[in-house]
């Protein structure tokens, strides 16, 4: 999207359940192999309770979000918060929201609220991202 | 680790280069399929002139430390600030590194400082995470 198609308030979201299979490939590509994410026995018996995903596997829906829909095509992606307020179990649903909270008016620059969202309607992931258009 | 294992100024690193491959399989995990990252001639023509990596693949190294090395097990991530300074392109060398910087005394609450360089010693990520340790 181009700058002047942006306006305060708009958002869009994108949802995902992250399964076993995912966390393994994450815990591949990014070398994180921290077993509570993927040893059951020992996941059971930590303050989880269960295997939990990667904090940055879920946030990674925001990143699609920006990149892909809102603002998309042309977004530099400048800079992000991230809150991991509570655990993401292994397929559970998902929610990520992008919402634009300021637009600059001196250069093409934004600022996102970026939330994800369980099923209970429970905030997981909260932060904000900067985002540059060309 | 143990909070009382720690002190200002440790610090752990991980080094990767992130093919076409793992950008792959990044954009189909987290449907982030901006054609930046994986379309040559798009890229091409882009301000970036080439293909570059998602922020959240690179800064997955900075995830991978923290679970697995500083602090390693038994970390609880609180929250993690994402600066993108500089592109990274498929195939460079990564290296991320994570410094302890502050030690609660009332919690056991670490603040660490995170930054990814390329070998041109760019910082090409910065930021700070909070973590918690049980």
């Amino acid at each position: 999207m181009r700058i002047d198609e942006l306006y305060v308030g708009q958002s869009s979201s994108l949802s995902k359940r992250f399964t076993l299979e995912d966390v393994k490939a994450f815990a591949r590509l990014s070398q994180d192999n921290n077993p509570v994410h993927l040893d059951k026995e020992y996941a059971e018996n930590s303050v989880f309770h269960q295997r939990i995903v990667h904090g940055f596997l879920t946030g990674s829906l925001l990143s699609a979000i920006i990149g892909t829909q809102l603002p998309g095509n042309g977004s530099i992606y400048l800079g992000q918060t991230l809150n991991f307020r509570k655990p993401v179990y292994h397929d559970q649903l998902i929610t990520a929201t992008v919402t634009v909270m300021e637009i600059r008016k001196d250069k093409p620059i934004v600022k996102l609220s970026t939330v994800c969202k369980n099923e209970q309607d429970e905030v997981v992931i909260d932060g904000e991202a900067i985002v540059k258009l060309i």
